[in-house]
């Protein structure tokens, strides 16, 4: 099973006035596990095969969002335990890719089915480019189905 | 035409160091479109025909989301005066609706097109519960065609 | 009375599970009646005396927050309506100012009472600057008392 | 030396459009300082010596924040390292204490000291209670001098 989990703590703040993680603060969940598995930053850079989407300051190139879709399935209370994320790849296009996540409340129950499709900007120009060579190797062996959505119209 | 036009006022903290509003932070733009829109809260209760989805502390039904999709067509940087959010319903359902938006920013770009999918439920079983024939009546003129997004895989 | 009454909208989002408005978004809403009074960005450039603080992309001096002291004295609840920020200035020294704040919930009440002191930067070297006579020209009519913190230790 | 060190995570979003973690957001950073210090909550109650003050639905008493106040000495950049938050009790009073930090960032330099006044709330009277005797033994330990601002006015 190509997954990857990622644990990815939460904050007091995430939640609103009714007790849950916030629909919007849920992305910012997402978007930080995407970081803590592609990102090479800071003093921090890791070896991991999977740190290979340029971002932070500095970095040749960057990744922007293009599309989010997430089915709210559960509420998420505040733990101080992380929540874990499983994260994989749902496709890889020609500059994108689409990362696929599933956020695993306390219990270990599903409380949300996320689809990410981000684009390879070149830092210089601002524009799209193709994901090289070495990116698509180490993306592939994280390949799997992408998510079927149940809730579209 | 049935959309409603919402001023949003952008907040310096929602911009990233890529100096855009954030990816999630749109969605809490949308998330106050929605609030204005269909919320008849605290002192100033107002009389527009579609404040009909209760919101708030002390009502007797409040609003779930469900499902969203959006998709970030050009970047938002900050500006002092609102964000026009069009507003309109793409569906309306049995318990529940779906919400529909595009962001114009400043120079009156598209920068994102959105919907929310969000369920009626009943405050004292924690159920959803049918929408009710006067919260129909007030939804039904704001009835439009959905998005159609072009990015899905 | 020299202060300036600045209009600034909460967001549902600003709430905590508490159901008032979290004590770090609090200090959100004090840097947007910040920016609405001293900034001039954008194509929405006004002409107020008062926007004479750089800020934005491009622009060549910026503000840093130095320090900020807040004393919480009732709690905000969410409401449609902009919470009333009176602003005024405290103190202004050489290279920097304190600008004071008294939060006015909906029913006008003061909810916070609030003081942030903010150094002028050279964007091209990334020190302090002294301020200008025009900036001070600009800053003196709303010059008052600073307040008087009542719960320092 | 009673001070704790706590480990906290920093996110992308907390960054703001200068790049560096937004001077609200730091606020944040100290939050989640405090409750990974004195909340014991959910399923992953701890019985580390501190976990007295209660937090959390359910839980009969609460703690608000009275008061804040924060030099920020250094930027703090991104990274995916947490920032380790240095955190003691700097006064305990009949119903309230004083919380003191420095948050050293990734280099250990200090980017900001902060202290927050905490009152205990008594959950069904909504009213100040006095701190017990337990909760005066668990936090005694930790006491040590109070942060000498050096900004103030």
């Amino acid at each position: 099973m190509p997954r990857i989990s990622v644990p990815v703590p939460m904050r007091w703040a995430d939640l609103d006035a009714y007790g849950h993680v916030n629909n919007a603060a849920m992305l910012t969940l997402l978007e930080e596990a995407r970081i803590a598995t592609f990102w090479a930053t800071g003093d921090d850079r890791e070896s991991a095969a999977t740190k290979v989407l340029a971002g932070g300051a500095g970095a040749s190139s960057y990744t922007l969002v293009a599309r989010q879709e997430i089915e709210y399935l559960a509420p998420l209370e505040y733990r101080q335990e992380p929540v874990q994320v499983e994260l994989w790849i749902g496709r890889i296009g020609g500059a994108s890719l689409e990362v696929c996540y599933e956020v695993h409340g306390p219990g270990g129950q599903v409380c949300a089915r996320a689809a990410t499709s981000i684009v390879m900007v070149d830092a210089a120009s601002g524009r799209p480019r193709r994901l090289t060579d070495d990116e698509r190797g180490a993306l592939e062996p994280l390949l799997e189905e992408p998510i079927e959505f149940r809730r579209r119209g």
